[in-house]
């Protein structure tokens, strides 16, 4: 070990990261769980905002051991950006959620529900990622990933655009209109970061494998 | 050649660019020849959307290939950046033209296609800027056309200005409003990031010339 | 003074640093009075206005100056960050500000009172912290004053809610509703930019501290 001093702290920012990920795992979880089970609303938007304050948490420890570790395991930019972006992710679905409660919606509908289980796939396929950051070995094994959560932003737009279109195809309820846009908006944001993401990854995977 | 093996790969760079450029005044042509003639509305924006995959694609071959090359002609961050903002112009024509057919919207107005024409102004001063990067004995004649970009950027501001205000004049159809509000928006946004675009090119200039 | 050639132009950036914190400060104080007491409307919001022109000037010859300067006394990246994230500040004051003039709103309300008060306080905290740039001894008196930008967005975050959630109360004149949520935005938006500020001071303090 005295020989690789540096070896524990690699291994710290990949705790931390997978940290993140499930963190951000949980949060997308909860969103399905809220939209498709539209009950303890104000529980699930709640747990939603915690997880969202303890990845702020996460993000600014990995921040702080970034700027005070001289080696890291990868480039400190593309570290920071990774750390950033997977916060970004969960952010946009605690704002998905905290819109829900502050605008009073009722039920959500079914492209609610097919955004909330595509930014859950999204996701997944990220905290999956993770673990492959350990060993320079198997950082080629996060390209198929990366694809598939590029598949998966591709099938959210077109859900994106399918329900926009929904939306103002009847604007008897002006305000309804755009309380479900914001919130729609803040959806397809989640997906676009899950894509941010998987960049993030695939610069990695290119630059070490 | 052999003395120098670099040189090839820097060509591919300067290549990569100048398709990414010319890519996006492509999109910026067909968003104002559909704002301007608005026939064949379907074909025009699926073209808008094909180009916007291509640009993704362009893109995507620029930052693997600076993360796979060890000598860039210019700062890695720099290219990374200037192949993402360049990216980001045609997305948001694409975003703009995707809007309209999603929200079925009648014949564009005059401050739309003032809109549009800057668009694709901005977009030809960038496509004109490229070929300045293969030569650093050119890269001052970037300055110009940077503060012409940064000029049409101030325009398109004060068009969209006034565009929102006369937008708002007349709130007998909301969601006439709302929907031209959006699309304005995504407009206004090409705009600046073509700013961006000319930031980026400016920092070379600075840096190299 | 012949020996360390590069002091001069260290000074100079933060003095550059400086003039742009106390310029953003000026937009928001600006802004302040313009919600508190509106009267000189026009007059008021082309003050913001040029003060966002002169943000921009700013911001612009500093980043010239670091492409230009071989050595400058923190990284690079972190320096052109900062700068372009004070000008981020003053543009989303300036953007509302000019919102609520293409808009033509009438008297502000206590939210956007509220809301304009965190953004001067989290402003002047960011005018404190700049000349604690200038010696590494002091750059630890940055992390405090970070911590009070960052309760400062949550706070202004708290405001946001219940000002989006009242404006939804009553929906009877939605074009109020779009108009002060896209106002409201904006001013959220200032207070988000100000931890964006706090973020690079910090990472600036834990690495050279």
């Amino acid at each position: 070990l005295a020989r690789f001093p540096f070896i524990p702290r690699e291994q710290k920012f990949f705790d931390f990261f997978e940290v993140s990920a499930q963190n951000m795992v949980k949060a997308a979880h909860e969103l399905r769980e809220l939209v498709y089970n539209w009950e303890n609303v104000k529980q699930k938007i709640d747990t939603i905002a915690e997880l969202e304050h303890q990845g702020d948490a996460i993000t600014h420890q990995i921040i702080a051991q970034l700027h005070r570790t001289f080696i890291t395991p990868f480039d400190r930019e593309d570290m920071c950006l990774l750390a950033r972006k997977l916060d970004d992710v969960t952010d946009c679905i605690d704002a998905a959620a905290g819109a829900m409660q502050i605008y009073k919606v009722a039920h959500p509908n079914q492209k609610a529900k097919d955004l909330a289980k595509i930014i859950l796939q999204a996701t997944a396929e990220i905290e999956k990622a993770m673990p492959h950051l350990r060993n320079h070995s198997s950082l080629k094994e996060l390209l198929p990933l990366c694809v598939e959560i590029n598949r998966l932003e591709n099938a959210a737009d077109a859900v994106f655009n399918i329900a926009l279109s929904e939306l103002f195809d009847d604007t008897s309820d002006i305000p309804y209109v755009i309380k479900w846009h914001e919130i729609y908006n803040h959806m397809e944001r989640a997906t676009d970061k899950c894509e941010d993401v998987a960049d993030v990854l695939e610069g990695i995977a290119l630059k070490h494998a």
